[in-house]
């Protein structure tokens, strides 16, 4: 890949980090995640910051604040515990409410069934446990 | 079960069926569902109207046009494409944007695949030619 | 592999057959399927009749109606509409009532949510028109 | 919601806690989850009250043995393992057997494939253990 | 974006459609998807073409052949059959044989079921059927 | 079943027991889930040496190596996370290398999410370093 190309990676790979610096406003997001992705699988690192947070969820159309409900929402239907619990953190530190979110995981119990939903449920206990314990407003 | 009974699944029934008058401003909603439902599983018809209208999507916490915003994308999420086509015509129908809707199902690349996401978009395809065809403004 | 092999694969192939013929006591069971199989797929198709029919689905330890009434819930459940179709038939071959068929398919609303209870009601509600068409008693 | 719709919601509630008591004759039926839902989102433990327990779990056309056996079979097929373990307890709480509940969920091999099937295995494994370790008869 | 990054995309989105005419050296891959993506959602038709073709399916490390196969037991596993059309279609395209891909739908069974499996060859025997009206070799 | 059938599953067992021989060349692959089913379920432990192992894994028409990178693959897709472990020391054992298991992974980040394949990613952290501690070669 060229020089260009390098440089303009490093464009979306820093609209990334200013989203991730975006969503760490309040208590820290985890960076296990990439932590493990620059260990075992480096091009998913680059990847997750360039495409995911530098594209995907730096695009215009939607309020940052909905976008982030979006992600509870979707990720308490599929189940996927772990990103979850981050993106709950993310839209808590970007001003979304605790019943918000709430909400937007407790509806899920009509579109994907109870235990799906309830798992969610307690994906957010340890989310706001974890805050609570760190002392933090919401 | 006693008269108070009933009367009550009635008031949560009437609640349905505001919920379903205001998701029908514009284009009608189809009922399709609602016609097998009451054939083959009168009782499915009821929980839709009274659990499912009347309850979860009549709560507070959330304002409506968030709500089917969510509903869009998780429904794009488990590939439910025939709930998914009624639920974009219920956001268009109480306000969203076309714009709000195709961010939240092609967001969903990120976190359930394109396959998946794109599968969503065609439906959008279909919603946005109907209405067009139907000379519905947005 | 060995003729004694070969002739055992027969024997479970027979049983398998058995099972498939005990099905099919009303409405013949659609065989679009094990026709695709053997055109595409023949060592599937006899997957299919030897392990499917004749291993798993001859077990003993559960009544034929119920091993029939959770291939019908978890058939539901996955959205595999094609098979649910065949089994619902079967089932009510087998002496299963449409009613416990129907709670079959609409008691799983609770466990994984209404669009994918109401996609196995619809899939019911053709299974069922086929049959008063057909003119069959159940 | 007025007094009378109140007083309905109770007789609702009260099925859904005699349900829970029929579920719970025998080793106690884990009331963590009610505990969580009731902390974090107390709507949703009214829900699977009155919804799930006193709606649509005591319904007639189904015994209640068959539909404890669909539940296994379908919280295998969709991987709910905590569910799972709780209708696993009540299906043999309310008189299934250990070999009907063993076939629900190894049957599902050929459904939703062995992964899935073999981690119910191992669910029922844990039942089984914690059962005989109580000295339960069943 | 500044003028670099556009340039940088482009870069990107030639080498999606350098990945595209080589998947396409036999019978044409439908293009309809791209279609509806440039008319209802144009960022996801680039982000096809950039990230999906031009970043993960061009890198390193497995030869094209088995990437390709790795898709079509993906997208059976998943049940995209649009997409698993089209990728079968892609894997004879650039040299899979039709046994080798038989075998990467047929052995899903076991990890996903057999229903889901079946639905796999049922798309197979579409795209074998198609071929030889077109009178591709394979 | 007859004598002769019996001997036959013995062939059938006999395969498997040999495809376990070949996938545990390197560090041995973990037999807790026979140990399950042995237990629990006697005769899934038999459907899986004889039908899984012994049946369709040893089937010709893919090559061992390829057969076990689609098992990778498709594992992580279905987010069957033991499994997934097991297969790719299967993988590593009969000559696939690391590069090729984390492409084969991390490709799925396409076709089922993000979160989805970042799950199999960290799986095979767990199995590297396992392998690493072991001072196994690849």
């Amino acid at each position: 890949m060229s020089d260009n190309a390098d440089y303009v990676n490093e464009v979306r790979y820093q609209r990334g980090q200013a989203k991730i610096a975006e969503f760490s406003k309040g208590p820290s997001v985890t960076d296990s995640v990439m932590n493990t992705l620059n260990k075992v699988a480096p091009h998913m690192a680059r990847q997750a910051m360039e495409f995911v947070l530098g594209d995907v969820l730096s695009r215009p159309g939607l309020d940052p604040r909905t976008r982030e409900l979006l992600n509870v929402a979707v990720l308490t239907a599929i189940g996927a515990e772990l990103e979850l619990k981050l993106h709950a953190n993310v839209a808590l530190n970007i001003g979304c409410t605790r019943e918000q979110i709430v909400e937007a995981v407790s509806q899920q119990a009509v579109y994907v069934g109870f235990p799906t939903a309830i798992n969610g449920i307690k994906v957010l206990e340890q989310v706001f446990d974890a805050r609570d314990a760190q002392g933090v407003s919401n």
